[in-house]
């Protein structure tokens, strides 16, 4: 029998799906699942967004340009202008979610071997994206106790070889939900120019900030725009998960060029949901100050919460919409599988996603989850009680 | 100022895409092409495909399941059977078009540095994937003279090394138009278990066969289960390029679950887009029936026209919507471009692809097109008419 490749070996499964069994097991129980585990909100799309999908009078399906709809792309100029993001539509090239714009960026920089610096705990897909690729993520750690700030730039000049091709950062973060300040990506921006490094920054969650905090992207920094790669993606902004529409933004032209040849290979986006995202940028400022404030309310009510448990430690996210939660355990992956296994609090349990999933380096982050406060407010409160009853249950046994 | 990568030098430029340019000269100088350099049908997607987008009532448009919405993947199943492949739903995993099934299949099956053997010309983007996947595509070499049949088991055997891991055919092939008889499927399976390598069959075309020939499937060859992966999609079956829905089918559980990671990773193939393949699957018996009236007409009326221009061969295609001619040109790179920027009948011209696109060994297909015959009978015998007086005039400068 012909067998799959070490690289299929090697290829991570998601730390989420290895609780699947339990969770569907539970489920056949009886028992309802407060789901904290994954980033799929709750929030409507917004009208505009449906309604283009409804009212298309469309008859052959046909393959938009490889670079997606040149109409969208000027339309997506204009939005990045609104976040003083200086670009023209032809510095964009519109990619089947954030995770092909993070897939064409590797294939666009790296060859195997490559590596690529991030600051750890970071979203668990850069790893198989890295995997894919044949490269390799060199992580720089970043601690609960420092509220997930930017480490040192002497730890990342630490790790800086003749095989470092970039720096990937993800502003707001997930899974730390924290949000990095202007003079962090100054100092990012020297560095990458110092080494003459790309730096990536995945911004997905660019909308989702808190506290009249300010998102700073690094195209606003003006002297990184051939070092600049912006990820992004309708999926979280817009509550489109499942159009799958992103971008790669890069004011570096032989980057756009490059891609686009991987963009050539794949032919095009999904055409429906780039009409459907399109007429989202039509939503008006009030359906991202709601979505936000009602994140903002979710945030609260969740820290609040968790602070009240004995032994959680927490840093308060300043964006996303996730926190990293250390739990008084050994081994959270042990935890969540036996919240939903073997315990329930009134026929109800919640999911959590270790956060050892969220780490590269061995032995980190054994005792944290991420949750994604992605429910409404009284379902957070109920949660946050179930993990107080069960962390007290699970201990004293 | 960082530098793209060597992989990324490496991606071959779609060969149209040099020929973009002159389209757009042309364009702006007032002629009109008629395109026979895409597989674009100009077909009407199944009513059931589209009513299912505008009937739709979703209020979040959600991440699906990464292998695929699960009831899509049941009637899919379904779909198989009534082609006399069996499978369960377990053995599909729903893509992002018939592109990311070739992505994920070779992830999950080679490391840099293997080769897969393929019979040339091959679809362009073989090579594409392959440069992105950091592999090597090997040609064996099919010949208009025989019609592009499947070049002798001998010829294979010599090109196999330790590097081999699969052999992948297309059937019927774009840019050949061939169907691979019975006969041939049954050297190949026994190729593919003598060396125990995969056998990849890209199958998107399956519908389209004309003649009452029958289509043979890699899946219908049951002693090959553990060697057999079917790449597939909705986009030329239904014309429903834009949707970007493809799968991946395989009777080998581990090339399933290792194809699975790598959709894990990338989190889900566009949701509405599932909805309205399901859908399509409703389409009726006489939606398949006319279409391959529709491309057999086509197909009877240019290879009549090609085969009246003088210099012009061309292997009769038993599949598909390609063929390939062969012109009385020593260049047809130079040829389709000169159509495009210096030629035109009444203001009219044509865009062709240079068949050298289709070729990995140097040096091949120099003289040869591919015609893609998605346009109704009478622009094709118009379009053969500009071919033929542009060779005239071509050739008598
Ligand atoms: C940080 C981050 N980047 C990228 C993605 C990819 O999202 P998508 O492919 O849906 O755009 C996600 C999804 O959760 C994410 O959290
Ligand atoms: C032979 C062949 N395979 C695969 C594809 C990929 O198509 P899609 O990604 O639209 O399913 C095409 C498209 O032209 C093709 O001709």
């Amino acid at each position: 029998m012909p067998v799959v490749s070490h690289k299929g070996k090697a290829m991570p499964e998601s730390p989420i799906r290895k609780l699947a069994p339990f969770a569907e097991k539970a489920v056949k129980e009886g028992k309802h699942i407060f789901h904290l585990n994954i980033g799929q909100p709750d929030i409507k799309t917004p009208i505009e967004a449906l309604h283009a999908i409804r009212n298309n009078n469309i008859e052959v399906l046909a393959y938009s340009h490889s670079a997606g709809f040149e109409s969208f792309r000027k339309k997506l100029a204009g939005y990045y202008a609104k976040h003083d993001i200086t670009i023209s539509s032809d510095d964009i090239l519109v990619t089947t979610g954030g995770s092909e714009a993070l897939i064409f960026t590797m294939g666009s920089i790296t060859d195997p071997g490559d590596e690529i610096i991030v600051p750890e705990p970071f979203y668990a897909n850069y790893y198989s994206f890295s995997t894919q690729s044949n490269i390799k993520v060199i992580p720089v750690i970043s601690k609960l106790e420092d509220g997930f700030a930017l480490p040192k730039i002497s730890e990342f000049e630490k790790l800086i070889s003749e095989k470092t091709k970039a720096i990937l950062i993800c502003n707001p973060g997930n899974p730390t939900g924290y949000l990095y300040s202007k003079e962090e990506i100054k100092q990012l921006a020297a560095l990458a120019k110092k080494y003459d490094l790309f730096l990536i920054s995945d911004e997905v969650y660019r909308e989702f900030v808190y506290d009249d905090s300010q998102h700073y992207s690094i195209l606003q920094e003006r002297t990184l725009d051939d070092h600049a790669i912006i990820v992004d993606s309708v999926s979280k902004r817009y509550s489109m998960c499942g159009a799958r529409i992103g971008c790669l933004v890069s004011k570096n032209k032989s980057v756009i060029e490059t891609a686009m040849k991987f963009a050539q290979a794949r032919l095009s986006p999904p055409t429906i949901a780039q009409i459907a995202s399109e007429a989202a940028l039509e939503a008006p400022e009030s359906y991202y100050k709601e979505t936000v404030k009602k994140y903002k309310e979710r945030r609260d009510t969740l820290i609040t919460e968790l602070n009240k448990i004995e032994g959680v430690k927490v840093a308060t996210p300043k964006g996303a919409f996730y926190c990293i939660a250390e739990l008084p355990v050994k081994d959270a992956d042990h935890f969540a599988q036996w919240m939903l296994d073997k315990f329930d609090l009134n026929n109800q349990t919640v999911m959590l996603a270790p956060a050892s999933g969220f780490y590269s380096s061995p032995d980190q982050g054994k005792n944290q989850v991420r949750i994604a406060y992605v429910l409404n407010t009284k379902d957070l409160k109920k949660s946050a009680e179930i993990i107080k009853f069960a962390l007290k249950k699970y201990n004293n046994q």
